[in-house]
């Protein structure tokens, strides 16, 4: 028999989240979430769902009419646009620069795709060069891409993409859950047919909701597979020429359906998520989407900079790297799971561990979203050096935190 | 370009939600949501997702190890569970009385399953006896039932049919997503296998997580299916001898093992959710959860009692009535929507409409969760007698409140 006087109220620890994501989400968004529910139809939740809409096509730089919410964590998201699209036989191409691309062949596995896969050292990125040869090589239906990879934290260019894609007659996805609101992302001038996101990174917010965008392109693909549900099917509704869609939560189709003005009943929209995703955006726009990307850049410049002058090393291609997280090499004098814990015992910082090739290799130290700030860069990098020498690493005394200053001072990145 | 100062604070309008859910949140709930995030690996996480999974057998009324959390709405938990289960070409059975029937029918079709139904009218459920007569002519893998099926608030007995699956080697499936918490539910004492959940109904949360439980039978079963993703591949994971689950999110193998000890990194969970289940959770144990069953009883006897009262006449077998929600006939000489129109814009209350065949024939009104009080009751039997009489239908003036008033005043059901 459970004894719920066990229970105690919800109270967290305090901790300042300096890892890969989930960060501290910003105390707005949390508010906005303590706000009351209302009806999924009521006027004033179709408004709120509209403007959610609107919200995200300003964040997502795009004209597409679907922009809306997944309602799950990222991979929902990456999912609900994956299996919406690929028929069981599709040809898909991934490039693979980390653990988020294997994810995508995964993914695109269970939706039993053809997956073909070029991959990348951990990091590296690709030329746009390579991935055209292999377009032309694999001849896929769809070019699967991870923009920000926070397994090897790095950033793979987009921008000459989506020409190559439409040469090519390929449909361009990404996934910019990491990346997204801290690094540059242009949907609509990068040619790109389909974004999904998450809030529990940049913008701030808690894993739970996922923003996607899909072009009228993609549209076009998802409205060949419908099927309305026997429940809710009336004589004016008509099914694709397509195959369906081999999922009934995901079918990106029902949830068009829903968002938009017909608002036919699917899931039950997450309505306190709504509300969250709602304030991420609003928090990030009334910065400035540009100011807010400067932001990420200056305070990840600062952490690399303070991490260099503590004398440590970084991973990977620093012309390529996120503006949002960093790749630290481990020093072979220490362990970097003592290091971890020392951070979140002592100082109530927490720092990440890596996947796969690089466990036990690198530390992930995130800048983001609510994060993204001078004092926790300074906080951090004070607590990593102070635990490095309590455990007999040797820092040139001050170093760090010099450096990040001097950068903060100048004003200004080279 | 976005004018985000048209965009205000988050500023939902009072409404009494008397649906058929979502209903108001307990405060409670939302501000157990607005706690500070916490890292995913934190023990205090884990903690409290060990915590969560102890509270939630507790609701399930079960020893079920696996008794989680599946981050979505609760038609996420249904897809969960059914597509971890059906290969294609299963055979499974589902005894369709409304709509929620259909859906479980619409994503086993998707699954690719052999789908086959029994159909009642809708207002009535199903004998067991009838069930036991189709899975012998069916032979099915699964039986897929629904608890308590909103459309037409009927709820199905549940408790012969373990016995009758296990006789006939047939794995038992309940979506209780509308029932949960209101109506009484023995996952081990009826022997079912599988089941799932929402917060949104009598728990008193928002949508946006579904917790489930499967039994040691249903774990079998998605074991033979598990399939680990390269990205976290080491060589000690080995694949399932059967065929694999065709959805990475929805793979309950793949989220045992991030709720488990191995915490395999899978989503990343939707912190605020799990602090909004932990807390509706709580709040009913606290209460007992018989009391809280009892609760519902009695606010959805005085419910029924007003309604006659007011000369109304309600739908379906009132023998199998769900606890928690009512369908109300829409006398012939009134307008059902403009009735609702006048219930929220001038007295903010909302009440449900219906689908499909019932649709513009019946209200549903919700009495569940925070709203299963006296005062939800009375207000709300206030109201739709006074917008009555407003247009013209004649009520026995002050009948319904008095008829409401007595049951409670007498403290006790027939």
């Amino acid at each position: 028999m459970l004894d719920i006087s066990q229970f105690d109220q919800i109270n967290p620890p305090a901790r300042l989240l300096m890892g890969p994501g989930p960060i501290n989400a910003d105390p707005r968004v949390l508010r906005a979430m303590s706000s009351q529910l209302i009806g999924q139809y009521d006027p004033a939740m179709t408004g709120y769902m509209n403007q959610v809409m609107a919200l995200y096509r300003a964040l997502f730089r795009t004209e597409n009419r679907w922009t809306m919410l997944v309602d799950g964590t990222s991979r929902a998201g990456i999912e609900a646009l994956l299996v919406s699209a690929i028929r069981p036989g599709d040809k898909v191409l991934v490039p693979v620069f980390g653990r988020f691309g294997h994810l995508l062949c995964e993914i695109a596995r269970r939706c039993r795709a053809e997956v073909h896969t070029i991959e990348a050292p951990w990091g590296e990125v690709f030329s746009a060069d390579r991935i055209e040869d292999a377009i032309k090589r694999v001849r896929p239906r769809l070019l699967l891409t991870v923009q920000g990879d926070t397994s090897t934290t790095m950033l793979q260019p987009l921008h000459e993409l989506g020409d190559i894609c439409r040469r090519h007659g390929v449909l361009f996805y990404t996934d910019a859950t990491a990346s997204f609101g801290g690094n540059p992302l242009e949907t609509d001038a990068w040619g790109l047919d389909a974004v999904s996101a998450g809030l529990q990174k940049c913008l701030g917010g808690p894993s739970g909701s996922s923003p996607v965008t899909l072009s009228p392109q993609f549209e076009e693909i998802v409205r060949r597979r419908k099927c309305v549900e026997a429940g809710i099917r009336t004589a004016e509704h008509a099914d694709g020429d397509d195959e369906m869609i081999y999922s009934n939560y995901f079918d990106i189709g029902m949830i068009m359906d829903y968002w938009g003005p017909e608002r036919l009943n699917h899931h039950t929209e997450a309505t306190s998520m709504l509300f969250a995703a709602r304030e991420c955006a609003r928090v990030i726009l009334e910065e400035g989407l540009d100011q807010a990307i400067a932001r990420h850049r200056l305070h990840g410049a600062a952490m690399l900079a303070g991490i260099r002058g503590m004398g440590l090393a970084v991973f990977g291609d620093l012309e390529h790297r996120m503006n949002n997280v960093l790749s630290v090499m481990i020093p072979p004098q220490v362990h970097g799971e003592q290091v971890r814990q020392m951070m979140l015992n002592d100082f109530a910082i927490e720092i990440g561990t890596s996947f796969g090739p690089l466990q036990g290799k690198i530390w992930r130290i995130g800048t983001m979203g609510y994060n993204a700030r001078k004092d926790c860069v300074l906080q951090t990098l004070a607590a990593l050096e102070a635990v490095l020498n309590r455990l007999g690493f040797a820092t040139q005394q001050g170093e760090a935190l010099q450096a990040a200053w001097d950068l903060y001072d100048a004003g200004r990145l080279e």
